[in-house]
């Protein structure tokens, strides 16, 4: 048994066996988790998937690159700030950033269904264009399938990248040492309130925008400044809770945030509280958390504000001695509460 | 305008702007070819996707990886002979061998429909696990989405593959040269018939199994050999026709194949017979041509004849002088004809 599996504290679902794939189990959650557990790890059973990082390392003669691979179900397919195009590209981009690679080549999978307008495909084409033009990195290869009518939801996508790694020493959870500092590239929420308040229509005073970005350039920039880097994840399905948890878990380290040092911009908070939501668990998509040591915080924060896109960048908790894996909220108020890993599935199809 | 475009011998859809995707675009034929030409080539426009080969070059340090990806959506999720898993990792083992590459890691990325049978996506990933085993190549990424139920039709797999290129020289349609041979490694139209029947409940005397399987054992004794590989073609959608006009219209070469050299099981001609299909464009999944200079075809031959994988392998034709590019067929009876591009779709949903 997995060590977090003795603290489900507010698990409302068993973790028994599903006889039937739920929509929580691409929740980026404690289903996923449990799926991807019991079925693909059980399967592929290798070391490189064991990593659980976001890309894998696949060494090519004497170097090593990264290798990650993600498909796109969001719905709508445009949102405020972005669409499947921008966020498959800047996904799979993170995803190799992440893993401190800069990314070299990406591909393009497509399936589309009957009757699309072709015009929709172009608008799709054009964002990745641009994106994969942002960052200087080729969309080198691609596969195209169509479905009939009905059979899928108008256009999904799956970009795979390669990366070449730059960062001098491994980027993972076993990294982590007690004592490193937890440093979050930015406000929070955007992305999935953007999506989901654009999928039902709902309006608010601001119009909340996605945050999709790529992140290689800061990544990029604190390698090249020589800040060791112990962990970095992107905060997507799940946000920051579940990022943390995972991290928490394949550490075996306890860790602490504090709520107050979060930043949730005005109109996600509300947005929020009418939908229902904890934006610590809403997706973003150009946001990570960075383990570094106590003795980088300063420098690693100094250099993240100096970028527009990592402007807000906070130290938000750290890494505990103690054990088990774990993760505490320290609220406003003070009292300490247990951050657990989403449980059932907040907003379905959010990237 | 293309060259190839100037003979529309047999083109019964007018190849003008469609507004709306139609199956035939995921159909492997011209109109896919039109899709890819007019968004995806223009907007991702690179030198390593002009190439339009199977999978793209990518430098890292002083070696050339291949990389391809490959999205499956074939109906029904299992056939004889095989299943969406056996085809998703051979089909990207099969790209990269075509690229002279041996296969180096695999990513696996699922998209699921709520409510799938869990047992379904078990099934699946063990049949990935056992191709992959019996390749050596392990899978070390992947992803899970979940859609609404009726959202997709059960499940999508996308595979992308990295490979290491061990060819000596580049292989792809510009290496190919007047008076190279054409040797097709097997019978043809056994994959095709097999998952139309199995859709269609249809029963015939022999059951047809997809002839689905890895194709770099036998690319990597022929490299190993020393068999100049000019350009290899796995034959896939839109089957043999396609593949040679592909090749042809790419390098600018003419070719002609002789029919009676062309191996099509009984079971499958009979199946084509029946449902009015032509066995030179329904999908191999275990199927390539390879063109090398005249001078080792009978090394290459020999080499193929002894594996038990390729042991019908058969030179059916040579790549003419001439141009403009077209593939002529030469019939049993004696007669000449072209043999076009795909311009419909045959079979939806093969692979």
């Amino acid at each position: 048994m997995p060590p977090e599996e003795s603290f489900q504290l507010n698990c409302p679902i068993p973790l028994t066996d599903y006889p039937r794939v739920l929509l929580a189990h691409g929740g980026g959650g404690r289903l996923t988790k449990d799926l991807i557990d019991k079925i693909f790890l059980t399967s592929f059973n290798n070391e490189a998937l064991m990593n659980r990082h976001d890309a894998s390392l696949v060494k090519v003669g004497d170097l090593w690159t990264a290798f990650t691979t993600d498909s796109y179900v969001v719905k709508p397919l445009f949102f405020p700030g972005g669409d499947i195009g921008t966020l498959a590209v800047n996904g799979t981009v993170n995803d190799l950033a992440m893993a401190g690679a800069r990314p070299l080549a990406l591909s393009a999978g497509f399936i589309l269904e009957e009757g699309l307008p072709m015009e929709t495909v172009s608008k799709v084409a054009d964002s990745m264009r641009k994106s994969a033009l942002a960052v200087g990195v080729p969309i080198v290869t691609g596969d195209t399938k169509v479905v009939d009518k009905g059979k899928c939801d108008g256009l999904f996508v799956n970009t795979s990248g390669i990366g070449l790694v730059e960062s001098p020493t491994p980027i993972g959870p076993s990294g982590i040492a007690a004592g490193d500092v937890i440093i979050l590239s930015g406000d929070l929420g955007r992305h999935g309130i953007a999506v989901m308040a654009s999928r039902e229509g709902l309006e608010f005073e601001t119009t909340v925008e996605s945050d999709c970005a790529p992140l290689w350039e800061p990544i990029h920039r604190l390698i090249q400044a020589g800040v060791p880097l112990h962990c970095l994840r992107d905060l997507t399905r799940g946000g920051l809770s579940s990022a943390l948890n995972e991290i928490s878990s394949a550490s075996g380290f306890s860790m602490e945030v504090e709520e107050e040092k979060i930043l949730i911009p005005g109109a996600v908070e509300a947005a929020c509280e009418i939908l229902g939501l904890d934006p610590l668990y809403v997706a973003n998509e150009g946001r990570f958390v960075a383990f570094v040591p106590e003795a980088s915080a300063s420098q690693a924060l100094s250099l993240l504000r100096s970028m527009p896109l990592t402007k807000d960048a906070c130290l938000i908790g750290k890494v505990n001695n103690g054990k088990p894996p774990m993760v505490f909220l320290k609220s406003r108020m003070g009292s300490n509460r247990v951050l657990d890993m989403l449980s059932g599935e907040q907003l379905p199809r959010i990237c």
